[in-house]
């Protein structure tokens, strides 16, 4: 089974630029995964796509070496299970806030007697074993980058049992999120001490049990920033927000002339 | 029927910004027309959009002021006629290398007695008339704007006879296949003295006759160039291209912190 | 953030009609959004559309003065928040048979800290900020329209309870549901005095709590008499039923002349 | 192979009622395909659908008795080709002036000796041979009916040598384009002499040849005439129209209500 | 409303083949319905497949006699109901474990009062009705086919309370997850004795209680087992691994003269 | 720009097996680019997808080292231009039967000044650039391999003068028109002493120029026989064939049990 490259990465003490698609468009996607990132989020919680348009996604990122990641629109067994069978090798959830939810969210992508995924890896294996051999049932447990996305104040609160997880490789900030839960407007790169002090302590945590501290960030600024706090891999701003912003950008420096 | 806002944009002497969407998303050519462009250009020749994602993106385009264009993938009645019926407001024709195809062009896109189009504009009479009367079929013929693209040699040597084809609104100039045809790399703002001399002499000409000169550009200081020599529209960075440069440039200023 | 049309009209005490779109088809939608409703709803319970679709759907009807509504699938936070975020400005919500689960509806659809929606309102800004400011975080929770539907004994059971949640704008009753879970026939417009004394008992209690009385119904002799008892917003025939009523009666129009 | 049911019917000396689809949903083909006429088409012209979304509706009228028809977008050998082989039975071309168009859409459609249609009728043969033998080869020739569209000036000169065309099974007419091209306003029912006079030659050329004589109508009561008059098959109101009517009718109906 | 032909077939003693289809694709959907099987199940877990493309696989499947089935992604009444309406004539829910998850999928799948179905059959009756009286709402708890997916231990463990619970047709059983579950590779013709003795205690039981046993294989030669040791239903390879095994198999044999 | 491989293969003496993909699925396309083909061709002519869902097919089979080719409909250049864009590297044009529709064929794909293809290759950069430098513009006309299809009278007779189009890389023979043409039936290894002669006279004749000699067969036997009479390329049996062959030979050996 083809190693994932992320793992490998921060194996080897490295960091990851992660890039975040929005748009329901493989197209965009193959654009964006031609760029450099490490790996590409194909996002269907926040983002307009559903299955099947991210299931095309994926493969268009396959095209290239970055790894396909996804975040499911919610911690349901059914989309985890088809994402997986997709073809993604590495998963957000959004909304973990207990030990129960982690569990549920590891379980429905860790095949017995790790979790209870079904067997069925459609396109999964065409992906996997392009570099190497057929063993994707044997190897996926361990292949699999699994990240609970930390977004609430119940979260916060239960951060160590949720990093108890087995078979849980990660956390993910979402720092939007995360504001608006603590009472501050959701800001990407948030300003306010008990969002920060709150960041800062799960990546903490994540660190001490030697697990991937990941996290949101609303471009390159920010997740250098980041990196030297600790994190591991960082998101930049996705598609759509590239996109509207280049566009205001230059349809204000056209007008100049024209007035 | 609704009044063609970029015919009354450049009636009143004003100089009108075109966006190019080929990303085949309905969703990116919504964000492209909020972002102030006075028109969205769906672009069925180079972008990876067929008809029916085509008019998704006429109906994104039609939630905004911005005037919904498209540009046919080839000078053929058929889909030229779906486009109009589908509610575009402007059309460029690719490749218009003669008086003949200007005025196959013209007719395959005006009703009767100017020309042939066949009468059945099923969502167009909804963009029309949304604002007035239901006169779709009496004011087509002169709200519909109709640009013939000039891009190789033979176009240069006709462009007085193409200008003179009753029906048609004025000529759009594509630096880059002209560059190609004249033996100079594809360039959006070509620096050959042959190519920039003969951009200058198509605008020109279209102006003495009163019609609309309108060029592809590689962003806003070529687009502010172009006003200033007497285009009428520029259409500015397509999206594709703004998408992949922003995702660079974000990759490696991000890129800085990690080594 | 543009205040929500069928709001101001029941603020005003006019009263409201919606349309039913179960076609998986935005052109459909563009057609009916352009007839004179007040609201247009996208059905994603019994209708025939996922959620690209709906996006799509909910792009064409945005093309129009009519209020963009969808019915979810099933009470479930994934697919609540995906189309609040696709634009949404109203939801209804199938089944909603206890408090617990009145609860469980709103919270998915109202930001912290009314309730614990995500935050990441891609297309939705763009349409909720096209007439006014950039204030979806602070105004969303206010302008988006929640509608719990009755249409079970479970439901009329516990209509007072569900009627105290906090952040849920009216109730919509579903007279084919409630029939059959009464033990009539599915009807539209019921006439089992059972049904027709658990509908108007509804609306009573629905109105002394100053909410929004909405009701499903088979075509507008059965809306005129609904509006009179006090519902504020009547659904009429949905687009399959239209379209296929339409088409029989005039093959059998037609049909008479061939014998 | 099957038998095409419309040569059946008008062999019998009966009268066939045609249906009209201008929504690309196959969910509303399969609808109207349920309601009783005799043949069902597809319209790539003035509908807005393009060939996959086509081919997913000819699969939902074969879900049925109604034979699946398409009328294409233009005389393109392409697509002409490309429908046969997704399994239309019978096809409708727009606007054929002369023997030329008439010879060169026949020549499409039909396999050597009697054309020059290319050889992989890949979903054809599903439909085709449901019923009877594998034989799609050698009676496909026999059993697909091949209209011409008769709408313009020229049409109407070159009649005589247009039904002279072998392998070509009849006429249609398009009143709304062919009063268009005489000067008056685009009905389905035309009053004007000049036009019904046309009509009422084409079709008597027509059956007079012993061939189809096929029109378009605005309803039964046209249709229930043109069959009075003479004709084989008559279109009855399009999707599109039968949609917006039944709908705009019922907002009416119910506002009354609300004054 | 059209009888079930696998319920027909089955009482009357007769065994039943069932294709599976992973593939999102109407067109294959329809050439495999059309090879002399009894049923097709779209398969919406593992298969690459959501909603939209699912139901035009059911109209593909529908212009066939092979009855149509589904298997759900997970145990939600949402996507269940929706399958139903969209004309599922069977469903196989997967990871049935427990009684009470049989009782939930059941009662998302029957009308009050034996379950909580929401009534709105959509496409449905269509399909039904083709061949008889429209009663859907009275005869679809009878006529639609509920089979449980038994794969795991715990259901192993429930399946004489899973048997017993009201309106379930039969059990389906897995045999890669429930080799994965009980330790061993996930093979679709097991040999461990473990998983072997398991399949024949669950076949047993639930012939023993006058339900359909029905069963996954690995093609021609394992069903052809299955049937002898009793089961009523088998299913064949996907169309997935037909598809790669007979591409492989092409390959490898031209390969021979190119060394 | 990455180079050809089929030419390369072709150019070291060796010879190529080409994979034909009819259903429109990139799923399926992806499913056979992993079964060592050397080239996949996406068949637009006979095939069942259209633009978009072909250029989704180009992605898949870019996943992998096969070399992604397509049919085109018909010999037009708005659909050529748009398939080389997506980044088709090799393009086979039916029913090429004259030296002036080898011209066309020709120029539409190569740039001035060898053509007159239009610039703007947007997904072709990606993957044409993945292995080495931007030189798409410069290189294209080298790397992308045109293939005209002999399969008429009219053809065989011009085939020296169609041999000698410059920028042609070769011919494509089709024995099933090519047999219909001669008077025969449609067969993929025709044993007609007419058509089999004509097929050698063209693969001689092809060589003899030094250009590519393809063909379309029936399977490994054919394939294998083409291979030793002096072929460089041959397309084995497309998908539906091999999908529909498999799952019948399923069911047939799966019945034997059932009586």
């Amino acid at each position: 089974m083809r190693a994932n490259p992320i793992k490998e990465l921060l194996g080897n003490g490295a960091t990851a630029l992660n890039a975040w698609c929005s748009l329901p468009c493989a197209y965009a996607a193959e654009i964006i995964a031609n760029q450099g990132y490490d790996s590409v989020t194909i996002d269907l919680q926040h983002g307009a796509m559903h299955f099947e348009t991210a299931m095309a996604m994926l493969q268009a990122v396959s095209t290239t070496n970055a790894m396909p990641m996804v975040r499911v629109p919610w911690n349901e067994p059914g989309i985890l299970m088809k994402l997986l069978d997709a073809g993604a090798y590495g998963v957000i959830c959004p909304m973990v806030n207990s030990p129960a939810q982690a569990q549920s969210f590891v379980e429905a992508c860790r095949y017995p007697p790790m979790g209870s995924r079904s067997y069925g890896p459609g396109r999964a294996v065409y992906y996997a074993n392009a570099q190497s051999g057929r063993d994707y049932a044997a190897q996926a447990n361990k292949q699999i980058l699994l990240l609970a996305q930390i977004e609430t104040k119940q979260a916060l609160d239960n951060v160590d049992a949720i990093l108890a997880t087995p078979g849980l490789d990660g956390l993910y900030i979402g720092p939007g999120d995360l504001s608006l839960a603590l009472g501050e407007p959701p800001l990407m790169n948030p300003t306010s001490q008990l969002v920060t002090e709150a960041i800062t302590r799960v990546m903490q945590k994540t660190r001490a049990k030697g697990l991937v501290a990941a996290v949101h960030t609303d471009g390159p600024k920010t997740a250098r920033m980041r990196f030297k706090e600790g994190f591991h891999l960082c998101s930049l701003q996705n598609d759509v927000r590239l996109l509207s912003d280049a566009a205001q950008a230059q349809v204000n420096a056209a007008r100049c002339s024209q007035s």
